[in-house]
């Protein structure tokens, strides 16, 4: 016997903060859903939200993206999984899969990249390893959650094409490719209509277009109305109870109002994920593990920015002076909905004193605070062979975006003085996002980029430190030289209820490489403790995509990886694109001395644009510029492939234009032959005779051409020739 | 005894391209309406629509806009409309206030600038000096027309405070100041809706909110839909004949789909022109006395940007290279619809010839195709004391937009070979936009920028070669290093059909302040033959505005010009804003030695901002920072006045969020209070117990925070909270 009214209207709201309501006369029970991403945030008892019971903090999606890896990503999300049946959690709220598109946004931390493709790519692995485990994920926040500023109420402003392409891309990757349990809409609204309420966004695109067949889970309090929202597509409205809502669903459904199909629809697929999560046998998970994969992961996440002078990696005979509270209190994961209570922490300055048998001394430089603590700290890095000086944000949180990139001041200042006093200074670098680097990083040998890196992270900094780990991570976002150059800057984050997205398709680098604007760290970019050389690349069409291949050679002494990155731009597109796209990476561990050939492939789908005239997604046909590279602008190989293209012609209307019809065969033929038996003398006649004036026809519609006084067509003969062109 | 509905609608439509239709048997005759904005283009006889009558082609408004001199604009004005009634014109097509958004727009020559404060006085006082006439202006186009690509059906997306305070903000003071006896609706779409469709825009905001009492024009073939066009406030529809139209509309009247009143009121509108028409003498002109005119006019609008060494002006013992066929071939005007006859035509060849003793030697360097003719340029520029080398853009036309910047790469070689041999060179520019001036110019010691100059443009330039006029033009926009720096360079053209007016507010100089990017020449940029010193500057705030008094003092050798620029700024402002914006301006003729005091108004509605939430203007309480200038980039003084704000109280509904309501004084009271009265230990309370948790709580709006469990509020508490606190 199937749910009553009243029963299906209960159970698409929740029981309270973390549980789904059951139905006990029906057997379905109530299921733990709860936060990640990073980590299993499970609420301990008592009613402090923040307080967990202690998990696996792995690094945040900012680390975890500048591996590059998706196959850490699988191996983290499985751990995950296996965290989530020791604590019997049915559905772990993440992947976050939102763009970073200001390096301003507060939850930057929580997300993988500034490009689509980055993203979607890793998030799909993290889903398929998390969901291996018979735990379900939830791909948030659906859609165009870019920034914390009023993120409950305002309106995302963005155009179709660069909604498709950049802001919803990386979803569709993870929906067609890893079906996750659950997608959560966003608090904001798209477009003026809140995601919660989106009937476009939530079934038209999500189901329509891509055959989503999991439920709609709202963000935490983003239903504003439960009636508007099943409308919509929206199964599942959290926290609960809302008994409010149900009453109103209910009496909906009995005035009429409300298609009761609607809510039998939401309510089945949250039984159905309820039954899913049965299914998962209980488990434990070994903390010792995880520590390991986390320590791991966070190693390949660490990028090396600069390190004149091969200062790094250290060796055991160099005495340290480690500087900065941050290298004894780690800044490892980012404040909000996603922070864990770790199994355990490591620090840098532990970490460090154990990797080498020479002297290390300590001075914390500043508080957590934020005041400076100089004296002590240039005195400890004047008398070592080397300074590591631990810097980075001292906050970033879910709920607030940041208004500066800068460091903070004593900070910026300890740096200036240690280096005065010490050469040989390495900058470590903790935060959730982008820091500004100039103008201070050309008085520092050493720089690395340590993000938040999760439970484990200073182990793994004293292993790329010390050189147990070779670097091989890669910015997953453009550190630019100033906030100001930044594409998003001029409309971030908008005020009085909306944002304009105006920098459109040319979110971060595609935006700094449109203008040929100058970055500190370009996107895709991280330095080695070896060397690689690149041969000539090589690309194939095939039905599904471009295949390419290129041989790229360890050139230096030590085992690495290089992470093999590939470029795509169309010269000469009908439409506008950014220089160059990420279409495909890969990873690549390659012994000193040895080469490997890196095998990629680019989706044909991931060629498309988004016609806006012809509402599909079409792929030019030409000749594709293939840059492998390693970075966003170390192009190391290129070449072209020609790639057919889909059919996209534009029926012709009375509405195209003088232009379109001639650049047309069908029409130019149709409409010439048109002109010619027309041939008059009066004023139009005399423009089309005159090229200047010709150049103004062209933009002319059809059938404002034909209003004109003289004109060579008249009114009666449009839907003929239109009939003809067609 | 009135016009029958058919007579109504004929009426609203032209008699032909250039002619109002009249009703004989109402003794309503037809009258003429023909271009301008520079000059009277009326079509000669014959249907060539591009042959016209002889008229005085005064300079385009790119140069006129570069005097800063709204007494000159005034002058121009009186001429054309002496020049109308001597052609037996009613309405001249003119001015165009659209805002130069790119500096690619093919029809910026006929806009005067990227400020609207600077299109809006000048374009004001030329309305008045031809209405003093009694011959109507048309103000133009009637709005957002910033470009040439698809200008027939595209969409110029834009939100509605960038419509209100750059795009529409010309069009409302030349309205509300001077009461232009039409208004022409643009060609475009404006936020999907075409402008000749666009009731808000003709009616609502034009006739409601600004008290226009004039009739609106369409555009040539703007009217898609009469009926449409007439309900929207479009009165009318040019050209003719329409009879299908006119049809369609007495078949509407006769249907009861449109309201009879709206024809009518169009209808009288047009009668209620042709009559004040009829009340015109007719006229003659001094057509000598116009190109003098023309020439002062010239001569006040170039723009000197480069003047190393004092090189200019010339003296009479200098002998001359002049270079370029510009010189002998002038580039005076730009294509389109505001293509002049002029009444005759001065070169600079001949004038520069005329105004020395000694010796002067041509070389045409290029052809006005372009082709190069370098050799015999570079063996004349070399035996010279100077050479002045013309360049320019080889054409601009209405109709097309330019893709590029920079000059002929046959002219770039001729720059560099001439520089290479006669380090006296001067480059006087012939450009109706923004030309590229980097790398070149560092060759140049001197750098004329002569703009579309008009008839006269060959002697006013001679004029101040050789110092018979000390330059006084300013940049009224700006030249960037490139065209990739320019605000608008991600979002300009658009394509299918849109176009996102991105950068927002930030157009022009905004934008690059807002970005703090350096340019060739900064918007309001222009050097003279003297010097000039800024004493403090005192600003008074008054009930209009806020008066502004400095002295400025002529330190140099010469008579000259200054034209002293007011930008003002609020730091610390509630709503983005650009860095500083032009709000008042004067020109002031300062003798050798003299000082000056220059006093200028900001006039109280210049200060407002538009509050979108409030859908009003408002003046933001507090201390603004009033900059005086030689240019945008060049402040010499600088003071602060303490402004009154307008009152401008958001009211708290329960969809403002927790922050709205502890900013504002009461809602804090009484939402405290109720916080404090339910103080439980639920989630709820655990999160304001918590700053971080509190801050995530701050974005909540009232409504979601009483839906959550363990809620403080409940939502029967809301309705009582709002009455409380409004």
């Amino acid at each position: 016997m199937g749910l009553s009214t009243s029963e299906q209207a209960a159970i698409t709201s929740g029981l309270d903060f973390w549980h789904t309501e059951g139905v006990e006369s029906q057997g379905i029970p109530s299921v733990t859903v709860t936060d990640g991403p990073h980590g299993v945030r499970m609420q301990a008892s008592g009613d402090d939200l923040l307080a967990g019971v202690p998990a696996t903090c792995f690094p945040p999606a900012v680390a975890s993206a500048s591996t590059w890896d998706p196959d850490l990503l699988r191996r983290m999300g499985e751990a995950l999984g296996d965290e989530c049946r020791a604590q019997d959690v049915a559905v772990l709220l993440g992947p976050g899969v939102n763009l970073k598109r200001s390096p301003l946004g507060g939850r930057n931390f929580e997300y993988f990249s500034e490009d689509p493709i980055l993203t979607g790519v890793l998030a799909t692995e993290w889903v398929r390893g998390l969901q291996s485990r018979g735990v379900g994920a939830s791909l948030k926040h659906f859609a165009v959650n870019s920034q914390e500023t009023d993120r409950m109420r305002v309106s995302a402003d963005v155009d179709e094409r660069t909604l498709r392409e950049m802001y919803l891309r990386a979803f569709h990757k993870v929906v067609t490719r890893a079906q996750p349990w659950t997608v959560m809409c966003a608090y904001n609204k798209v477009n003026g209509v809140y995601a919660s309420e989106h009937h476009w966004l939530l079934t038209e695109v999500l189901r329509g277009e891509w055959g989503f067949e999991g439920l709609v889970v709202s963000d935490w309090g983003a239903v504003v109305d439960r009636v508007r929202a099943i409308e919509a597509g929206l199964d599942l409205t959290m926290p609960g109870p809302d008994t409010e809502g149900d009453r109103a669903l209910v009496d909906a459904v009995e005035s009429g109002r409300l298609d009761p199909a609607a809510l039998r629809k939401s309510a089945s697929l949250v039984q159905q994920m309820i039954e899913k999560a049965g299914q998962r046998p209980a488990g434990t998970y070994d903390a010792d593990a995880h520590h390991a994969l986390a320590r791991e992961i966070a190693g390949r996440a660490i990028v090396l920015l600069k390190n004149d002078g091969d200062l790094l990696p250290l060796n055991d005979t160099q005495s340290v002076a480690v500087i900065g509270e941050f290298a004894r209190t780690p800044r490892y994961q980012g404040g909000g909905s996603s922070q864990i209570t770790p199994t355990r922490l490591d620090d840098a300055l532990t970490a460090i004193t154990a990797s080498t048998t020479a002297e290390v001394n300590f001075a914390p430089g500043y508080t957590v605070e934020g005041e400076a603590l100089l004296d002590q700290a240039v005195a400890v890095a004047a008398q070592k062979d080397v300074a590591i000086v631990f810097v980075g944000s001292l906050h970033e949180t879910e709920g607030a975006d940041r208004d500066s990139l800068d460091l903070p001041a004593a900070q910026l200042e300890l740096i200036e003085r240690v280096t005065a006093v010490n050469p040989n200074t390495v900058v470590v670098l903790s935060n959730g996002a982008v820091i500004a680097t100039k103008p201070w990083d050309a008085s520092v040998p050493g720089l690395v980029e340590g993000w938040l890196l999760g439970q484990a992270g200073g182990s793994a900094i004293a292993d790329v430190l010390f050189g147990r780990v070779n670097p091989s991570g890669r910015l997953a976002e453009t550190i630019p030289l100033k906030l100001a150059d930044h594409p998003s800057y001029l409309d971030f984050p908008g005020e009085h209820g909306h944002v304009r997205y105006g920098e459109g398709l040319h979110v971060g680098y595609r935006g700094f490489d449109a203008r040929g604007q100058e970055v500190a760290y370009p996107f895709g970019f991280g330095l080695s403790y070896t060397t690689f050389g690149y041969g000539a690349a090589r690309a194939t069409a095939t039905a599904s995509g471009v295949e390419i291949r290129v041989p790229v050679t360890n050139t230096g002494g030590r085992d690495g990886r290089e992470v093999v990155q590939v470029y795509v731009s169309l010269p000469g597109s009908k439409v506008r694109r950014a220089p160059r796209e990420l279409k495909a990476f890969a990873s690549v561990p390659i012994a000193a001395g040895e080469t490997a050939e890196a095998v990629l492939t680019v989706e044909r789908e991931d060629l498309a644009y988004w016609d806006t005239r012809l509402g599909r997604w079409i792929v030019e046909g030409g000749e594709y510029l293939i840059e492998v590279g390693a970075s966003s602008r170390d192009v190391r190989a290129s070449t072209t492939v020609h790639v057919a293209g889909d059919p996209a012609r534009v029926p012709l209307t009375t509405e195209s234009s003088v232009g379109e019809w001639f650049a047309d065969p069908r029409g130019a033929e149709v409409l010439g032959a048109a002109f010619a038996a027309s041939a008059g003398d009066g004023p139009m006649s005399a423009m089309t005779a005159n090229p200047e004036m010709l150049m103004m026809l062209g933009s002319l519609p059809l059938s404002r051409m034909a209003s004109f006084p003289g004109s060579p067509l008249s009114a009666a003969d449009l839907d003929k020739l239109v009939e003809a062109a067609n």
